[in-house]
């Protein structure tokens, strides 16, 4: 059932869904939802969501559309979003801090938020052995390895400088780090058994440029 | 020379790829590059370099590779990276004045940094009025289209909660903004004469955890 080649832009469009779906609400009873009425508040037509969803199932019926609690479930499956998820951040800083706590309140109020935050890193000692809202502590970088083992985490946000993040990721990587978010302002190299995902605010202003004037 | 039809990955490697350039700083007398190398940096091959750039024209010498200092000016040129674009951000809340404080700084420490910063929304009464850094206002949103007009502004950030987005979106189009960038977990429909990009970090991490355990 599960494909392990999905494009990466089929992976994005099945988050979107999910979060779509998911803010439909539990009301009682079964509802369904056409491909056309989910593509829609997606932004792509209904052959597309048909599509996205035929690599993964079956999960519609012809004529009635998907029952919503099922395809959120199933993607929610997929998505790794029907569990929790352990996550770190590297980069106490303004940013980070921001992040760390936009996570941390979404995990506190909803549910359905995958993402538990459960250690953050920082060089700076003024920092280390403080705590984010109270909750999660700030680490030494040489604490990353037994942190991750430790805490199982899985998934790392980087906000640091751009010119230390690379040491980061390579700490982060020989720790056993699976999957990192990048939001400094640096093309980072691993291994390609990682997953890079990139979150770079001057880099998507600078593409958003280039419509400008045309 | 400009093409208007470039895709949208495209339009993402060559930012990068002045990004790249940039780096690589000033030293006096003509330097080259490789598409090789230029290639490596980016995480490309070669072949993707010399596609990528031959959709805008005829930059390298054969065998020689492309002079880094044109090679930069033109990427410059091509992404409006040339000129100051001004921006706003909309939701001063924690993660805005930490995206704002973060353009403030690198726009007044890097002479190519082209995005300013010129003014800040929001509906809360106690910020309206006050500054970030001592130098952007905050304003309220029933300003957004005097102040896009008289401060030229093109590009908006977006770091509102969930539910103001799409009316802020919406505010924002109809005061003449160009391009949107979006941190808001929740998907905005614009005009297609609107460009917008997304930077939504719990969306960037759902995609990420569709790859824990494969």
């Amino acid at each position: 059932m599960r494909k392990l080649k999905a494009p990466e832009v089929v992976v994005r469009r099945l988050a979107l869904y999910l979060r779509l779906l998911q803010g439909l609400g539990d009301e009682g009873g079964e509802r369904f939802i056409s491909s056309k009425e989910l593509g829609e508040k997606a932004g792509v037509n209904s052959a597309q969501v048909r599509k996205d969803l035929a690599l993964f199932g079956e999960f519609g019926k012809q004529g009635v559309g998907y029952e919503v609690g099922y395809l959120r479930e199933e993607l929610r499956s997929i998505l790794n979003a029907n569990r929790t998820v352990n996550i770190c951040l590297v980069g106490a800083g303004e940013l980070g801090t921001a992040v760390s706590r936009y996570n941390l309140r979404r995990f506190a109020r909803e549910k359905n938020y995958p993402f538990r935050l459960v250690a953050c890193f920082d060089t700076d000692p003024a920092k280390v052995g403080k705590k984010i809202d109270k909750v999660v502590e700030i680490y030494p970088l040489g604490d990353i390895p037994v942190r991750i083992r430790d805490l199982g985490i899985e998934m790392a946000i980087i906000t640091v400088p751009a010119e230390a993040a690379q040491d980061v990721a390579d700490k982060l990587v020989a720790g056993g780090i699976k999957a990192i978010l990048n939001f400094a302002p640096v093309k980072l190299f691993v291994p390609s058994h990682i997953r890079l995902q990139v979150a770079d605010v001057s880099l998507e202003l600078q593409q958003l440029a280039y419509y400008l004037d045309r």
